[in-house]
């Protein structure tokens, strides 16, 4: 039998684990959940006789050491900062490492001694990281073997609310951490490249800079740029690209709006708010407006953001009760991010019957035999309720194939890795079509980066 | 003979050397001028038989020691994060201390022991902070004296071009530190009280939030908030205020026009651009406007910044030369804010001839027998040329008064202190003025804060 060490049982691992757990006879698997609450990891366990749930802090070195001692591969779903306690002892006791976050300068220098050990650290093997990188791959992969030369590579993806359940104006609603909604494309500008010009977007602009895409059956979304485009220009062999663009998608509308919270300064997590326990969400929206003796927070907030009579972003902030002077933030010490994050969160839960959707959008543009062309690439899955959403599959579904092709030898580069090798992304997104993650490709014609005016956009 | 010892000879230092060098016959004083330049430290004294100029590097201990082992008062007009090496060794030596920056947490340590030695070291007496402090203490206390009670301090400080030399169209010239001025408003959001509520404006809206200020004979002034306005709110005895607001002044215009700049990011100083060095000025402004095949960057931007064909703001931009194609930045691994500031001071550099400008502003609200009533009170000194401006006339002459004082002990309390006590600031602002640093007082009618709308502002 084979052991796997999964540690951290949250929203994001139960089609991990039921994945793992389906496998366990035919795969001669024993599947160990270790979690702070031994409840919680006894539960994930489904009383499956291939699984059992322990307490485990990886903070606590014995137990730790234990149970990775056990196991022959090891699953982190913690926090990408709690990931490296159990890395060590990976690679001191000889076990594989899975996990689905981007690869920090502490686990990149894991990768010698990983090498020399002949131990896979597969890392970025979720949804984003993860299943961008494996699409984009196979298809950058796929043209180059043509003898064909990437120019453009755009790439977005969005955690949304499925159309079915979309029942506010923002088309929005929590499905995914949401400070880190509120706290998005902060941090530094945007930084990408179009047609060979490098661009930057200071986040106080970013929601205003969106562009549009379209798929079929499922609408128009919009997107705006994610931090740092660049950043895997080298890793995806695009040295050479024109254009080269990541995002975040959203239902369109969404930025227009979220950039009036942004401009008066509510999505700021740097400094605490005085008396920010008792204040109403109407006094919270006044903070960050003129003072009057007269005039109203509405008039005020219209004139601040030069929202029109008759315009809809002035309905999706009435939507979120934001202008009510009896619910109060009830949070000591709060920031504006803070406080902004508990009005949404009363309006942007998801009910029980909630479905989310997950979204990935790419643009791939080359020349092939002097001709310009382009590929736009899209994936949409739809979650099948709260347990096994469309985030938790496509977060979890490509970990535990990882982890179990490492296991049988199939996956078998040692070092640090990231999911970019046809060894990796071949099988897994192959496999990744029988659970419904299938990217629909489209061959359409080579139009360059679009822009406001110009015949050539 | 009482021996001065001043570190630093720079730009800020001339009207306080000067002064100091009037005063030493009749006033028995000896003055060391240490600099890291010998040349530069010699030529500060200009020849006088009671100054001589040394080499001093701050750092050299052994140096530092034996000048200020010499000394019975150290000046430091070096700046604020360098002070602590002289201020460590004055404790240690016995001898008093005059800057003209804020009081570090480190400066702030030194209180109790310098108390126990009966040494003064007294900071933030200079402009602002300095005269800032005096000016507007005199006015509270007396106010306070009265019986009065203060509910509300406005107070803004402007280092401008004289109005002589006003010769472009953002009506500003760097008379200081360029740097200081396009990081200006940087590093969170800026906190006043209005009528007795707290306000939040961020960086982004800094200088769209702006109010007039008009003095007589020269004008009208706008201001932007400082970042902490409650910062002297317990020290200057204002806890029951209604409205604290601190602000800078510029020219009518200026801040609507700076305002371009930051909403496209380019006073950014946290990233560094890519091939800073070889941008033309063209490109720099391209780098943050939409990509576009055909569109020129001219109506890039008018269209991004919503400017109108015959918008004054736009001739601003062509006068910096903003969309030349030849010039270039020269800055290696440049961050846009060191881009702008080249672009910035080939334009608004000072001719041989300019004069500067200081401007003061201070509005008291109080209540005085059932009364609301309204002092304004206001400074502006002209400089006399470009050796000796008015920045280095407000800044040095405090300095030096107050090194005289301390060694004459008329100011005798010991400790790390600001000027806010009467024993400092009323012979000081009485000496200052025949160097016309002069404040003009206006009993106004109390008009409580002045917002948008609204019949009480």
């Amino acid at each position: 039998m084979r052991n796997i060490l999964i540690i951290g049982a949250g929203r994001s691992a139960t089609s991990l684990i039921q994945y793992l757990l389906n496998k366990s006879q035919s795969e001669d698997l024993f599947i160990t959940i270790g979690d702070l609450s031994l409840e919680n990891a006894q539960k994930f366990t489904q009383g499956h006789s291939n699984a059992k749930g322990i307490e485990l802090d990886v903070f606590n070195e014995a137990a730790r050491k234990k149970a990775i001692g056990e196991a022959d591969l090891v699953i982190s779903m913690l926090p990408a900062r709690f990931h490296m306690e159990a890395a060590k002892d990976c690679l001191a006791l000889g076990k594989h490492m899975v996990t689905a976050s981007y690869i920090s300068k502490e686990m990149q220098a894991l990768d010698e001694e990983a090498k020399s050990k002949g131990l896979v650290f597969m890392n970025e093997i979720g949804l984003d990281p993860g299943i961008d990188h494996m699409s984009a791959m196979q298809v950058i992969d796929g043209i180059k073997e043509q003898g064909g030369n990437i120019i453009l590579f755009e790439s977005f993806t969005g955690g949304l609310i499925a159309r079915e359940s979309d029942d506010n104006l923002w088309h929005y609603k929590f499905t995914w951490n949401p400070r880190n909604v509120v706290l998005a494309g902060q941090g530094g500008a945007a930084e990408f490249i179009q047609e060979g010009s490098y661009k930057y977007i200071p986040y106080h602009r970013l929601f205003r800079r969106t562009e549009y895409l379209d798929i079929e059956g499922h609408g128009r979304f919009e997107a705006y740029a994610n931090r740092n485009s660049l950043k895997y220009q080298s890793i995806y062999g695009l040295d050479d690209v024109l254009t080269l663009y990541r995002g975040t998608m959203r239902r369109v509308g969404f930025s227009k709006a979220w950039n009036m919270f942004v401009q008066l300064g509510m999505t700021d997590d740097t400094y605490a708010l005085k008396n920010s326990e008792n204040l109403t969400y109407r006094e919270f929206v006044n903070l960050f407006l003129t003072y009057s003796h007269t005039d109203s927070v509405e008039l005020k907030m219209r004139y601040a953001l030069k929202i029109d009579q008759d315009d809809l972003m002035w309905y999706k902030l009435l939507e979120l009760d934001l202008f009510n002077n009896e619910k109060t933030i009830g949070i000591k010490n709060a920031t504006p991010a803070q406080a902004l994050q508990k009005i949404l969160m009363d309006k942007w839960s998801l009910k029980p019957e909630d479905k989310d959707m997950i979204v990935m959008y790419h643009k791939f543009g080359y020349e092939l035999n002097g001709e310009k062309k382009q590929i736009d690439s899209n994936m949409v899955l739809i979650g099948k309720d709260q347990t096994y959403t469309a985030m938790a599959a496509t977060v979890g579904l490509p970990v535990a194939m990882a982890a179990l092709k490492i296991l049988n030898k199939e996956i078998i580069t040692p070092g640090v890795q990231l999911p970019i090798k046809k060894e990796v992304y071949e099988p897994i997104l192959k496999e990744l079509r029988e659970y419904g993650v299938t990217f629909k490709e489209h061959h359409v014609p080579y139009l360059g980066y679009n822009a406001i005016g110009g015949v050539n956009g």
